[in-house]
């Protein structure tokens, strides 16, 4: 029994027009396989709208409570759903997380998967065609709702997908795939037909906003082969799936960019043991997520240490910046909001050395600054003053020749 | 351990401002017992919003999926309000009824209650002191969600009390108990203390909104004790409870009315056997409730047969007995429906004649026809033309003595 996962998302069940479109891709679907199983966001707006009502109840809303409020954004879209596909003379039914049941830790808000009866969902497959499953929530144990946090329908998609050996699982989103940069500024742009594992993990770490992290995680881990398409167009999309040695081919496949940053530097710190730790313990425990890391070598027994954080994070961190420069003796702090990140990606990059000074090579030579620079085995990102991002990524995209494919 | 079940409706959880409301009489009723469960409905107005987006979306919208749409209603009340519960401190947690579980049968819709896990409830109360329960919804025995029908969550609460053996059920609504008549065309209508099962049946029957006729039902069945009062006032409201002695001294306890009436006549009926089932098949086929009947004494080997259905079946009843008087020969049909009903209801009819030739007498004296008359064993129902509904109102009010009170 061949079984396709489509996940739809919150634009596409927005409206019964949108969700008309969402019943032709299921529809197809049915054609290129026996079962399909679609997996359901809540409707555009919805889980905003029941986040802000229990805001408005509470100062602070119980978790628990919250994500059984939350998780009826995803019971309303599938049950009307499951209506349009009824109507149609399509055996389906809609599924709750319980129903089936989706097990996840007691995390509420961000719970994480822990088992799915495969058995139960195939057994329903028996006497349906269609399964409409909620995405992005769970129950606990002990029979309390959970949610996976933001984007997490994604995770329920990929996550149903591997435990039922499916071959493939349709990310429906409105775009058409995933693009080796963003065309809103890079009008060379190309959709790419295969994207790797690890370069998509980069990608939408950098905000790439097409698929969330832990669904590609998801994806990696259990070996899925996810394709992203558009509800709005038949394109083919692109498929995330394993590295090949076609992919290793490319040096860079992609450029990412990320303006969301901004930059802390403490300035002739002692460099004693544990002044790194007495600067990131304390940001940790706040929960505040540090991105780029650079400290310089010990100049008369002193060090400046650099990092990067979101920009809304940055009043709560210069605070615990002052407290602790008090602490370590530390001699200035600078921060700068104007600045952005630019990288490239590509899992090619293991076998080949040369990549990071092709492209501060390329960037020097327009005459960008590099203000910081961090590698990985298979990303290279620069931060950078914010006003050159666009030509930043452009310079890259066509510096790594991202304009034409080789497949 | 004295538990408190205590229901309240749409009005009293539709907004936070509302909902403090309602907090205060939780933590009144934990004051007068150990545990409270506090059965509730959606907010006010969220079950049609639900319906109207089913509607929109389906001419015909599948039976199970809309329960499974419209029972989020109540999960969004009962989550919002254990919110507050906890910010105020109380031990609190909200109750989906696959959580406990509720179990119902299939009938989509307006599903009957199976059965009530009570060691569930109490070991959850071992925990908690406060369960905050979806009124209106269950779950069938292969786990899929179901409602009660309009008015359910009076049933939830009763049946929960039920099993619990609970002192007393409080239904919280936003009047302050059952009045002896409608108190908005008889100025003297007095709110009683107390009523029987059986009398508030037949008061729920006539369209007295107070109780779910069903929760009634249940309530006489199981002997719970129900206290109806206001979830904005300190009144002790009316106890509806078993009849007792100091009832049975009151011939006439209390007068309801109800205009949704339209009345049809079958003239010059061949008066042969299986002449009423002709008629009246039909109608309970297409699921048309038929309230009085009245069939004349055959004259001529003819009969009439007259009965009353509510307004808005008219259209389909005419067309139904179009097709009867075809068929079995009646010379005519008429009808009207400027029609209403008025009814004298009390349990100490049971052991008084002549309180039927009272009110035919009073309202005879005012020149108000009668049309029909049907009675019971506690109830007298007479159909009058529409416009003297408030007279004769007021006059059998005022001929049963219910302006005072002999409590």
């Amino acid at each position: 029994m061949k079984i396709l996962v489509q996940k739809f998302g919150g634009t596409s069940v927005a409206t019964r027009d949108a969700m008309q479109k969402v019943l032709n891709k299921v529809t197809d679907g049915l054609k290129r396989s026996d079962k399909v199983i679609a997996v359901l966001s809540a409707r555009a707006g919805e889980t905003n709208k029941l986040l802000a009502l229990a805001d408005e109840w509470s100062m602070t809303p119980d978790s628990a409570e919250c994500d059984a409020l939350v998780s009826t954004g995803e019971q309303v879209s599938i049950t009307l759903f499951t209506m349009l596909l009824k109507d149609a003379g399509i055996r389906a039914r809609s599924l709750l997380s319980w129903q089936i049941p989706i097990k996840t830790d007691s995390d509420f808000g961000r719970a994480r998967i822990r088992s799915i009866d495969s058995g139960n969902l195939r057994s329903y497959l028996e006497s349906y065609d269609v399964l409409v499953i909620a995405g992005f929530q769970g129950c606990t144990e002990d029979k309390r709702i959970t949610t996976l946090g933001r984007g997490g329908s994604d995770t329920s998609a990929v996550a149903i997908a591997a435990v039922l050996d499916s071959a493939e699982c349709e990310i429906y989103t409105d775009v058409d795939g995933v693009y080796t940069t963003d065309p809103n500024i890079c009008s060379s742009a190309r959709k790419m037909d295969r994207v790797a594992y690890d370069e998509m993990l980069e990608m939408a770490s950098m905000g790439a906003k097409v698929l969330h992290i832990r669904s590609v995680e998801f994806a990696k881990k259990y070996k899925v082969p996810v394709r992203v398409r558009s509800t709005f167009s038949d394109d083919p999309g692109t498929l995330v799936t394993q590295e090949d040695s076609s992919m290793e081919a490319v040096l860079v496949s992609g450029i990412a960019y990320d303006k969301d940053q901004a930059r802390v530097t403490l300035r002739a710190l002692p460099d004693v043991p544990g002044t790194a730790a007495a600067v990131f313990g304390p940001l940790s425990e706040k929960g505040i997520l540090v991105d780029m890391i650079v400290q310089n070598t010990s100049n008369d027994g002193h060090t400046d240490i650099t990092f990067t954080v979101s920009r809304k994070e940055l009043p709560q961190t210069l605070e615990l910046m002052h407290t602790i420069a008090d602490k370590t003796g530390a001699a200035e702090i600078l921060h700068d909001v104007n600045v952005a990140k630019v990288s490239a990606i590509g899992v090619g990059m293991r076998n080949h050395s040369g990549v990071a000074a092709r492209a501060f090579a390329a960037l020097t030579q327009e005459g960008i600054n590099i203000l910081m620079i961090s590698t990985s085995e298979i990303k290279i990102t620069i931060l950078i003053q914010e006003k050159y991002v666009e030509l930043a990524v452009r310079i890259l995209h066509d510096t790594f020749g991202l304009d034409w494919s080789i497949d």
